[in-house]
């Protein structure tokens, strides 16, 4: 195993470090957030930094970055407090990767990329009609974090959206059959298959020792 | 697709909400995070609510349930200040998933699971041997979220040990050619293989609609 310090971290280019650190924490959830400013603007834009918070009250939490890097997603969800969340598939990922160019507020991801807004269900952020797994959300809380200038943005789940046979009779969602992807790194994309899912773990069951 | 709505949402029971809200927000970074406390007693828990915060400074954040859900790797990270977080690999998978029963604080998962702890360059909490990939953090700062009484813990990246053949001449790491697995929901474990790598992207390239 190589050992990598903390200072030979630092002493990186910065693409260097991007890419081994951003691969470091491992795999990750990626999806297109849908939002819209209050002229009815809509903003499209890939996030790969998403985490589940907790199941009641249903709630998910994403780090957008630094203002100056990302400012359109963060000040129209400030505005309206309404945003979208939308699976990946491999046949538009292309497509969804190129949401993270650096457009002005006055243009349209969706337009620019061939990707389709739809609204619904009284949302008026848009959702991505080509994602087969679709979410909205209502703002909570949005937390600077001090250290890196980032955001972690919470939202509450209101409506979901995604084909009934991909549920499993105990509410597990098997996203891979409906297509969704991972990432890692900054540009990596991953198909992903089941190894297994195990019992809820008690104080007392048996393991074996690997060899 | 199927609709499902807020109050669809509230009126499951808690087990089939956990499932569906926990595998919706997609695919996720699944680790084992090792502590001790300030008595030098290990312990070891699966987390897979981790998230990249940002490079530089080389920040990593994650979730840790309520305090009466999970009071040990918490506690022991305020105390000491000091964690690892060690990728999982198929071989160990079920080791993994069995630290996630509710041992009391007396009891040490590394014995109870057959995974093995080593100690290494100062850091006071234990890496997993048998993990490839490994990482020691010190704690930046503790957010309480208040909205559900979970913590969003961030911590700053000290050391870092994998193989070094696994890293592009980038600084990408194809971490699944070391074997590292993703997680789905409560209990689902999976492998991943690349779709594709894309180059930063720019305003103006074209990109092609799907049929």
């Amino acid at each position: 195993m190589q050992h990598y310090s903390l200072s030979d971290i630092k002493s990186w280019d910065r693409f260097y470090r991007g890419n081994f650190i951003n691969s470091l924490s491992g795999f990750k959830s990626v999806s297109l957030i849908g939002t819209c400013n209050e002229m009815g603007q809509a903003n499209l834009a890939i996030f790969s930094n998403i985490v589940h918070i907790g199941a009641d009250p249903a709630l998910i939490g994403f780090i957008n970055r630094p203002l100056a890097a990302a400012p359109h997603t963060l000040s129209n969800i400030r505005d309206t407090k309404k945003y979208t969340i939308n699976h990946i598939k491999e046949n538009f990922v292309k497509q969804a990767h190129q949401t993270s160019a650096k457009y002005d507020a006055t243009q349209d991801e969706f337009e620019e990329t061939w990707l389709t807004p739809i609204y619904k269900d009284g949302c008026t952020a848009p959702f991505v009609e080509e994602s087969h797994i679709q979410y909205a959300l209502e703002l909570v809380e949005i937390i600077p974090i001090k250290h890196n200038n980032t955001f972690f943005v919470i939202g509450a789940i209101q409506n979901v959206y995604l084909p009934e046979e991909i549920v499993n009779k105990d509410g597990f969602i098997n996203i891979e059959i409906a297509g969704s992807i991972a990432s890692l790194g900054v540009d990596g994309y991953y198909k992903c298959s089941p190894i297994a899912r195990y019992e809820y773990a008690k104080v007392g069951e048996e393991t074996k020792k690997i060899i």
